[in-house]
């Protein structure tokens, strides 16, 4: 078994309060230097066999229909070791 | 500023309802191979400045304070380009 991951996150125009939160309560936990925060979500798809073309294409197909609102969050698809 | 990022997975131990729901439904949608599907959250965290070590250690105790329970999760620190 490979594993693909897929990486969901909100797109920029996007607002965030949940990254926005963990970014307010930085300073009050004594965390400096911290700027924006983003959060989202992260799939790791175990599929059979070798990774090829038509493998990465169907979990770009998965990650559109299932994993993704496409309106208002883009994904990104990559092989891990 | 640049970005790190907080990838947080269920240990491998822990059940994954969301996952297996997700692995559940592919055959039901024409996913033909694929195996098992872990879900789990990625941050993306701006710093300000260069990424150096130290900042690398700040990010990495965000993470255990705020970001993941390291109970039941695991959780690994990069920096994407």
């Amino acid at each position: 078994m490979a594993r693909v991951v897929v990486d969901v996150m909100l797109k920029p125009e996007i607002l965030d309060p949940q990254g926005q939160a963990i970014a307010g309560a930085c300073p009050r936990l004594g965390f400096e230097g911290i700027g924006q925060v983003r959060q989202g979500k992260r799939f790791e798809v175990e599929v059979e066999g070798e990774v090829d073309d038509a493998k990465i294409a169907d979990v770009r197909r998965l990650a559109e229909t299932l994993l993704a609102n496409t309106v208002i969050e883009d994904f990104r698809v990559h092989v891990e070791a």
